[in-house]
């Protein structure tokens, strides 16, 4: 019965035990610390809310009291796997957090938190950190990729492929060899879940989807790491992922541009940020009125009107928001959003909550309306189109475009841009000061080149 | 978009939330005493395995260096969490823990960890540990059974199911109100996983799969404890467990017999012992052969011949094992399972790794031969029945039957039968000695009057 088995390592699992941070482009580089600097304004946002704190307060007392790895603006510490947990929970809540459009993955989530609770245990340079954590988005998002369409319409992506991002980091961090990343892999995969059943009422198993992934992703790592093994072929076998929870996988994606010696597809670059603090179909029109507002010197008084060119499904989602009652309900109101940007320059967390029934916002929202436009709805969804026509009360009649939504690649966010937005998450989430938020801000912006990671919060956060 | 939804109480949850143990009949309470005893040896037989020591150092190195809950025999102590993880872990390890034959589910190794490793933190009762863990079965068999084979095919039941039941014990063990249970449910079942992907390499899986089900559903008891809300209709909502693992789902079955006022299925007392520790499929035969020769007073060197009558199962999966090479090979070996019965009246761990070479093993081994018998075909697989033919040195021709394998409800182990098997799989183990294995079964007999469940083993195991 027992026969011996002629394995072969995936290539995934190659990569990812051997990336180097020096075998990462610099643009590619740069764009990874945009994102942990991105990620951290993130953990900011949602440290202190309600269903994060029951997680957090769970990993507490679980962990030890005092540990290795920093459990951020709780003033706490514990072991790698309880800070990895805590941290997980607070980083997808104010989703704000960053996005891969094709996977329809938030990485940021899933593999900052253990790789940063694990560099801090053992001491791993910022170098390290920040090439286990590339390795965690490229791993991450092609299984995303791989599971496909018809696995996101039952399981949560973040969730599932996020279990298999965290134990690249981690395994990566953990120096791995291959055939053992290979096995993290294995045992990363048969740990897999999320469901998004629990959306129907709203409940808060969103935390707890990246904090499971975060914990039992980093588990699998340290198991492998320890002899334990795992399927070897976890993706694609009879009984794998693929064979449970998908029905259109596609083992090309596993590997899709996989780089070699630097040269590829590196997907980490893909990633979106979020700007605006709604729903993504109003992101093309709100910056669309932003460009013309700058271009032509507008002010929110001089506006009679605006109409947005969309693609169908943008009526189909937002219409029915004519008037929102609730701070949710108004990130699906077009006409808020527009308002929000046109008065704030941005429509963020803190303008949602503090002005989404303002009577400026209200007056304004009142003079949006949405159309129907034939080439935005076809470059639809490979192209994100944003055009307004605006009426101004002195009788012009003015066109804004962008081709591609702030935040995405080829229309990124600057790192003024980014380091404003953390600033303004930590802000929201109120859990640190505005001078130790800025300090610890600027900080982050140079973890290539730190020696060692140390908590990323003064003590007594 | 937002709604209020009016949310019904699963009858399960409710179940689960209120059961007492005044409410389990006698007869059940005395099965679910003996399923704990025979639980006990499992735990001793595995807990120094290799994957078992793995996990178990992980736990302790993430949880707590000392805590309220027991590392069962490795003299460690940590978090309710953590302990289970490790005791999950050795659990399932020497495939001797019971199974529920129906839902294709073993219930031991996920429900007796994380509900002795809460019991013993909080300081619950033995009545109330022990009506946590019917809870527990009650709802794991449901939930194994809804899931049905097709989700069988892909999933371990006992790694996906195992983490509702592990919500249910910890639950109930913390009290939680039915809506608290719901919860719970949503929360474990959105962690739900395990793919028997592991097997075609014979990696370590099976107890990383039992250790993530204990520790994932002790998280969402604790979770739900403290007001943290998971999807409500987690079994059959359009995004939930069967939606996204099984393709033959039977809402029927998560509340079948349901009992009421403690009448009703008690689906726990349906569960079985492992007597022998070989493939299923020798069970019967080998009661056969031992019912004839207690029958007649034969020794194994009266015999000249066995013809055991099996099903065409029994034939196709251990046919192909003639001359049996490895230990892990003989336990499919119908031949080397009669001859270990019939010498030492089981075929015990022990027996297979000291004695399947040993002469008198080969020599009765060659003697056995299988043929398909209609009756016996028929019955199959609602009914296992053991027929063997033994032709004696002096010339007599016998038959033995058993119309229930040994450990099966209706062929149970006597109270000293499960002794024994508890103390064979201890010392197996090698972990604790005799002397303090007896003390301590001795001991578990009595958990139901246990004022306050504390250590099974005493310090400095």
């Amino acid at each position: 019965m027992k026969q011996e088995i002629q394995v072969s390592i995936h290539p995934l699992a190659q990569f990812a035990a051997q990336l180097q941070w020096s075998d990462v482009p610099a643009p590619v580089q740069d764009r990874a610390v945009d994102l942990w600097v991105d990620w951290f304004g993130s953990v900011l946002a949602g440290c202190k809310a309600r269903p994060v704190a029951s997680i957090a307060r769970f990993a507490m007392s679980q962990g030890p009291a005092s540990g290795p790895s920093e459990v951020i603006a709780q003033g706490a510490s514990s072991s790698p796997m309880m800070a990895a947990l805590a941290n997980a929970a607070a980083s997808h809540f104010a989703e704000q957090d960053d996005v891969h459009n094709g996977s329809v993955f938030h990485p940021a989530a899933v593999v900052f938190p253990p790789a940063l609770a694990v560099a801090q245990a053992i001491g791993a340079s910022g170098a390290e950190l920040m090439a286990a954590c590339v390795a965690g988005y490229e791993v991450g998002i092609r299984v995303g990729e791989f599971l496909g369409r018809s696995h996101y319409k039952v399981f949560h992506t973040t969730a599932t492929a996020g279990t298999l991002a965290a134990a690249a980091a981690v395994g990566r961090l953990l120096q791995l060899t291959p055939a053992q990343m290979q096995h993290a892999f294995g045992s990363a995969g048969t740990q897999s879940a999320g469901l998004w059943e629990f959306l129907r009422t709203a409940a808060d198993s969103k935390q707890l989807h990246t904090a499971h992934a975060a914990a039992a992703g980093l588990m699998a790592a340290y198991l492998a790491r320890d002899g334990f093994t795992g399927a070897q072929d976890i993706f694609t076998g009879a009984q794998g992922m693929a064979a449970g929870m998908s029905s259109d996988a596609n083992p090309a994606r596993l590997t899709d541009g996989l780089p070699n010696g630097g040269v590829g597809r590196w997907a980490t670059a893909e990633t979106s940020f979020k700007w605006h603090a709604s729903c993504r179909h109003t992101h093309p029109a709100a910056d669309a009125l932003q460009q013309v507002m700058r271009e032509h010197g507008l002010k929110p008084a001089d506006i009679a009107q605006v109409t947005c060119h969309v693609h169908q499904g943008a009526i189909d989602v937002l219409g029915p928001v004519v008037s929102p009652t609730t701070v949710h309900q108004s990130k699906f109101s077009m006409g808020t959003v527009l308002a929000l940007a046109a008065h704030f320059g941005h429509a963020g967390l803190t303008e949602f909550d503090a002005q989404f029934l303002a009577p400026d916002t209200v007056a304004l929202r009142e003079k949006v309306r949405m159309e129907l436009d034939a080439e935005v709805d076809a470059a639809y969804p490979q192209r994100w189109i944003g055009k307004v026509t605006v009426q101004t009360t002195d009788g012009r009649r003015l066109h804004g475009r962008v081709d591609e939504p702030k935040g995405d690649p080829g229309n990124t966010l600057s790192r003024e841009e980014i380091t404003a937005k953390a600033l303004r998450l930590a802000a929201y989430g109120g859990a640190v000061g505005t001078a130790q938020a800025t300090s610890a801000v600027a900080s982050l912006w140079q973890v290539a080149q730190w020696p060692r990671v140390g908590d990323l919060l003064a003590a007594g956060a």
